[in-house]
């Protein structure tokens, strides 16, 4: 299971690798937010999401032999582009597997970053986790899922180790962390992060509306699907349920789940852009919504929010920001 | 005169206060130059651009008397934020001279961090500096002048001194920095500080086209203006001819003068936003243009280039990035 001592090992291979990501914030934000607001910037995150953090992680956690047979992912995008970025840099072979429906930048991205792409298609009902156990078995190759992997979850928890570091810096010892949550495994990884280095703060994993099924399970008390399609605004966060290893971190560590709306979301984007100088995609603006917009909800003091991803489709993005 | 003793004291004064930003890359922008590329993203600066690291070392540099009775600025929009960020931060009033037909963002954010607005109109003819000249007689104040100022330049070195540490942390020890330049103070801080620093580099200023006084002067060993009406895409770094103070560090240090084309000024703008996740500004993606775009006119080696600026109108940004 991750624990601290395995995100202080993922750290430590991260080192002249991972980049330490700045906390920013803006007088204006803090204005909107009613409270000193800080956004952890992951967009600017190799590969431009926090996913190369686990990536790197459980690439370079593989012994030589295991590592140099290749490693197999699946994921809508960002998880795809931070372990073929973690392969290419270790000078392995990756196969990743994605959705036909992913946006065109991170399909090319994924293949420009050296990998092999296999697509598939979701709508009609195949399993991206069967295709990945047969390539698996086939190849001889490691399977690095999303979030339900002790290492990946160790490595996105590096950005809790920065962010306790940071906040301390910043004299913030209590107040909230608000994190972008799919699958649940940057929500895991900070969660313990934090448990360890900065008690005094509640972690609470933001979803949008509609895709709320880490809300539901966490206010259930075990893990429930959200029952809609698969498709949305946010779609690098929109998995079906939270992970069977990530949801007990998060039952036992995270305060409740909060859902912002889809034109919340926007607005956050539009905001991060203005203020914040930051590209952030739908998805990796879901926290800084919350933080703008259900103030009520959250206890007194700063809060920090994970700008999680970047990788927005040029034209959508133009488009929100024109105010769409 | 700026020396790097100067640029080493206004470093000290603000540590704690004015942000470190990252020096970052993509293999995607590499690819487009055929060489490394790294971009020294002062748009996560305060204010969104480089200019409160000058205003802050003026503010700060001036004796406890003189400051508290204020600061007047003359400025297109991001010196005015600075200097105003500044003022405030030091409890201190300021006064802004602006030109009527600046970016709507650039005079609203000025208000909102407390400064009183003057507009001028400089179609009409008026000189911004006779303004300032008046308010400080009239009231007392101190007029911190956009570049040709000594502890300005020196707060801009203080760009030029990260860069050198970043660069020695990557290994970087030869190439080209490219810098944008309007009046030269941050190219000439910059020259200053890696002069001292990074001797091994090159600065070369570069400019839009139509504006393309530095390179001109830079051309002719004398300053000249570029002889164009004051307006243009670029809007923030459309100054008529290089600084008093600043061209002699520019002619003695500064390799010659690269002008880009609006086209690729806006090209660059829709790569920072797709491969660095950075909102930048016309007049800040110059230098980005050039090293994307002017590789031939460069020394071997890898290149540095400042994102100056972010302060982008909204609309207008949109717009661009949708290809307009």
């Amino acid at each position: 299971m991750t624990d601290i001592a395995l995100i202080e090992a993922a750290a430590a291979r991260a080192v002249g690798v991972v980049r330490e990501t700045p906390l920013l914030s803006s007088p204006f934000l803090d204005e909107i937010a009613g409270r000193p607001v800080f956004a952890k910037a992951e967009v600017l995150q190799h590969t431009g999401s926090f996913k190369f953090r686990g990536g790197w992680s459980a690439v370079s956690a593989l012994d030589d032999a295991t590592r140099a047979r290749g490693v197999i992912a699946y994921s809508s995008g960002n998880h795809a582009q931070g372990v073929a970025q973690a392969a290419a840099l270790h000078g392995v072979p990756s196969v990743i597997i994605m959705p036909r429906d992913a946006p065109a930048l991170k399909i090319e991205n994924t293949r420009a970053l050296g990998a092999e792409v296999v697509l598939y298609d979701r709508a009609g009902g195949e399993k991206r986790e069967a295709i990945g156990e047969r390539l698996m078995t086939e190849r001889g190759m490691t399977l690095i899922k999303p979030y339900d992997d002790v290492q990946v979850i160790a490595g996105q928890g590096t950005c809790g180790l920065e962010i306790a570091a940071q906040a301390a810096a910043l004299g913030v010892e209590a107040g909230t962390v608000l994190t972008c949550c799919g699958g649940g495994g940057l929500s895991a990884g900070i969660a313990l992060a934090l448990e360890a280095r900065a008690p005094g703060v509640v972690v609470r994993p933001v979803e949008p509306a509609g895709f709320d099924d880490t809300a539901r399970s966490l206010a259930a008390g075990e893990r429930l699907g959200h029952g809609s399609p698969e498709a949305g605004l946010c779609d690098a966060i929109l998995t079906p349920m939270p992970g069977e290893i990530t949801f007990p971190v998060l039952k036992r560590l995270c305060g409740p789940g909060i859902v912002v709306s889809e034109a919340e979301v926007k607005e956050a984007m539009r905001l991060a852009a203005l203020r914040l100088k930051l590209v952030v995609e739908p998805g990796g603006a879901v926290a800084l919504a919350a933080a703008l917009f259900h103030g009520s909800a959250l206890v007194d003091g700063p809060v920090i929010c994970t700008l999680s991803g970047g990788n927005a489709d040029p034209a959508h993005y133009a488009a929100i920001l024109a105010g769409g």
